[in-house]
């Protein structure tokens, strides 16, 4: 009975393989109808419009070190911050992560020795996270150390233990709401335990990657997150937390404004090398922004328009997966509130599947990458990535995905 | 006699004191004529405009590590260097320079040892510089060695002989054409034997910062500058030079693109770091610019625009010097045929020069900036940015300046 249905499967396969399929669900990158939610943009500054600040400063010309107040403003609405505790960057919060390490790495934080001299650097790494923190870590030579998730947010347990032993252990990714890949957002125990922590190193930080601060899927159910620096603010501990942000899947990727938000020592701290790294970023693109938004209303609203592309995307993606594998007993997967990524947990097959899916035309993130050295212990994480592709294309690469999920588990048992 | 005319210049002085002036000749900070000269930048692209690159890549989303081919080409035109040699990056070509120190400090350069674990690195300054490019290098703990200008461009003896000698020597800043602040241009020979060095460091690099490679001041008084990344390949010596450039001081500061150019060798190493740096930079900029210049003769044209409101501001400034201190002897000054600058020599005095012109409301580059350290070691150099101030604030600041020269000199002599 196994091996006729097995036999089945592999049929179905193969008619979808000679249908030279190209899917793409590898990125959570935004499809084309959430690019031109934007284009407006385009025309909010003319040849005629006065390119000055509201304190009078033409943003054409040099200048203006930490981005211009309205920008900080905005940012600081957009994730619950005052504007004096912001940094506005260029276009890649990304590399506002990148930059902080390798001032660490040269510099050490606020006093600290070096990074760079010291034999060994450690992180803690929520698993399964996001590809690209790991990939930062893993740059500089930092040993990175797996932290489970739990439906809470990382176990807190085991990171008040570490962090308070070990002062190798110099800091933390985090993507505390929706979080990438399984959407979790962390609860108001687990942000307090963050803001309380009592680690060893005194250079240690909390990068806390709000990447998704405003991005619901729902009118009617919405996550929340306190507020982190507020949090250390209050447990006197003010200075252990950077948070970054940016306008990346609001406005346009690649052509938004980033942000890092932190406590006033920290901000001092880093203005002293901004000062030496760089004249300014771009005032333009930041009062573009502005004055395409106005205020966080207008990015809420902006946000909405996103969620009615995106959600019928995931619920597609939902309906498929519990159609086909709701008897595949080994596997599951998220239903996320937010967030651009829908987590499946295949234990054992995860590798098979993807490379199954790959020959079929449909690319998804590579098994492991939501892992610190692309290694995943259980071989267990895809993460689907359904806001790029069309909803005829998302329907026919979930559906080999799941055809490819029953193929390995059956090859698998039938071992 | 001598202390007569120091009453009437204390006395004149006095009067322009009265005044309350405000002026600032402190930096190349474009004016607002100039500025407004891109202004039709800001309608190249609009809502109905398709924001693909000629690839057919969406310059809206996420990607393209190394910037879009045909800014990639625009870039590489104003200097020289095929589009397979750049790398487009932000709006700063000074934070490139940061990221290539900073990225040679944690991981060496082509496998050499890290700079951070070496006891000690050392830098080759030219002087007078560009006090931006000294403060990274001290930034990183860099220890520099002042190598002198001449007409040719700095002293090649040295440089031959100290780099052929001692591996910690690790680069040299070089602004090649119209210099920073003396508006040099080295010479044929001058760029022969840089891309000629032997240096005894593998991983010493040539850091030219072509700042100024199209900045003339007139169309029949031009300096030629050799192209270095061809010279280096020709002298077998291809991997030694990283050449920067920007369209800050072209379109608008800080709303720019900047861009490194450099080997087949150097371009895949730095594409390595970028990939975990970044997802990539503003490719909507990089369409703007490309779509507003179209080529180099877009950009020739804008660039006769920013002479015209460039040249009689210089030559005003040149007008007063010639007029005031033609009989002080000690004074020396620049006539550049491009770039921002004017370099004023007063041996002796400059500091003073500085602090008098200050205490009248004029606000001069700080006296040492030109110099590593702020040391100018015969107290000589002030730099006079004559771009932002309108002619009728020039002429006044011009005026007390000389008025101070003259002061500052006749006090010394009197001791």
């Amino acid at each position: 009975m196994a091996t006729k249905t097995l036999e089945e499967l592999l049929q179905k396969y193969e008619k979808y393989k000679a249908m030279n399929l190209k899917l793409n669900m590898s990125r959570g990158k935004p499809c084309q109808e959430q690019l031109n939610l934007s284009m407006g943009m385009m025309e909010t500054l003319n040849s005629w419009t006065v390119l000055s600040c509201e304190d009078g400063f033409d943003c054409r010309n040099y200048g203006v070190l930490g981005g211009i107040e309205e920008c900080k403003r905005l940012l600081g609405d957009i994730i619950e911050v005052p504007a004096k505790n912001i940094i506005i960057y260029g276009n890649s919060s990304l590399h506002i992560m990148y930059e902080c390490i390798s001032r660490a790495m040269t510099h050490g934080v606020m006093g600290s020795t070096p990074w760079s001299k010291l034999p060994k650097v450690k992180w803690l790494c929520p698993v399964p996270g996001y590809d690209r923190h790991f990939a930062i870590t893993e740059y500089f030579g930092i040993e990175m150390i797996n932290v489970p998730m739990t439906s809470e947010g990382p176990d807190m347990d085991m990171i008040e233990d570490l962090v308070s032993k070990d002062d190798t252990i110099k800091g933390i990714w985090c993507v505390p709401k929706y979080s990438n890949p399984d959407g979790t957002t962390y609860s108001n125990m687990t942000v307090k335990r963050f803001a309380n922590l009592k680690p060893k190193a005194k250079d240690f930080r909390i990068y806390w990657d709000n990447a998704y601060s405003v991005h619901h899927l729902y009118d009617d159910k919405q996550d929340f997150l306190l507020e982190i620096l507020d949090e250390c603010r209050k447990a006197g501990n003010p200075d252990i937390v950077y948070k970054f942000t940016s306008t990346s899947k609001i406005s346009f990727p690649g052509s938004g404004i980033a942000a890092l938000a932190t406590s006033d020592n920290n901000i001092e701290e880093i203005k002293k090398q901004m000062n030496i790294s760089t004249i300014g970023y771009d005032k333009v693109n930041q009062l573009r922004h502005v004055r395409f938004f106005r205020d966080l209303n207008g990015i809420q609203e902006q946000m909405k328009r996103h969620a009615s592309i995106l959600r019928p995307k995931f619920e597609l993606v939902e309906k498929i997966l519990d159609k086909e594998l709701s008897e595949q007993s080994e596997a599951s997967w998220t239903k996320p509130h937010g967030g651009y990524f829908i987590s499946l947990e295949v234990p054992g097959v995860a590798k098979e599947v993807v490379k199954r899916c790959k020959d079929c035309g449909v690319e998804l993130t590579p098994a492991g990458s939501a892992y610190p050295y692309h290694n995943d212990p259980n071989n267990s994480n895809i993460r689907i990535a359904p806001s790029f592709p069309s909803i005829l294309d998302l329907e026919t690469a979930t559906k080999i995905l799941c055809l490819s999920v029953k193929i390995e588990y059956a090859l698998k048992n039938k071992k």
